[in-house]
């Protein structure tokens, strides 16, 4: 399925969470599903904070990138932007914030799901759940801002 | 000099972000300095947000490890407890939050303050800044909860 960050402009897909172009990231990937951004992400056997658990700067992670995937499929969605045709715009994070809920099992395919909840004319609030064998673990928010049309957003 | 991590019982030395047991992660180091926790990070050149810039996952991940061995050295140190002959006390994040003032710019290395703004029998609250180039590019507030002495704590 198609997804987010495969439509972000070249000199934006570097970044090491989610940039198509980095050999070394995590490439995450948010498909936008009935109004939410979804993404499923497969830790490795070091990403680990104990044995048996994820690391939250994962988990930190994921929800960064993902909810800036989400941010910019929302925007697009209310403006009536087809971002296959006209390319995602570019957001970055003003701030991120998690709540771990509970320990994240290393193992599981971790699935995120986001939301908007505010949506404006530069900056999108998006809130997530990060779960693991069907229980949530970690909860974010993250306030989104666009990046100026001179800049690539 | 001496770090707080290297004081880790082994079982909780293994975290991507700081364990000195993981061959693959980034062993964040926080050397504990008139009450205050200060590490160094270099960043790698893959860890990019795009290209000149450091990727918020990293700093993100950066904040959360080097704020949990500044809970357990400044609730040590509140204790008269001393980290070197007894081990440190090992905290967990509750919860993570990063704002990112600025853009962090990829090359110089990260320094990084910390320092516990409230210190209870089971929960830490920990400010910190990120810096590069002497200009503060994110600040964090993470609280940290002590793990029970039956896991390690």
């Amino acid at each position: 399925m198609d997804y987010v960050q495969a439509h972000y402009p070249e000199g934006f897909a570097h970044c090491f969470g989610c940039g198509r172009l980095n050999a070394h990231g995590h490439h995450v990937q948010t498909r936008w599903v009935e109004g939410k951004g979804r993404a499923t992400f497969e830790p490795e056997p070091q990403h680990m904070a104990m044995p048996g658990f994820v690391y939250g700067g994962l988990v930190a992670s994921l929800i960064d990138c993902h909810s800036i995937g989400t941010a910019a499929a929302a925007a697009s969605e209310a403006r009536g932007v087809d971002i296959r045709s006209e390319g995602a715009p570019r957001y970055v994070t003003g701030s991120l914030h998690v709540d771990f809920v509970k320990p994240t099992p290393l193992g599981p395919p971790l699935e995120l799901r986001a939301w908007a909840v505010e949506i404006g004319e530069r900056k999108v609030v998006v809130e997530s759940e990060l779960s693991a064998d069907g229980e949530v673990t970690a909860k974010g928010r993250v306030v989104a801002v666009r990046l100026p049309a001179s800049m690539g957003g």
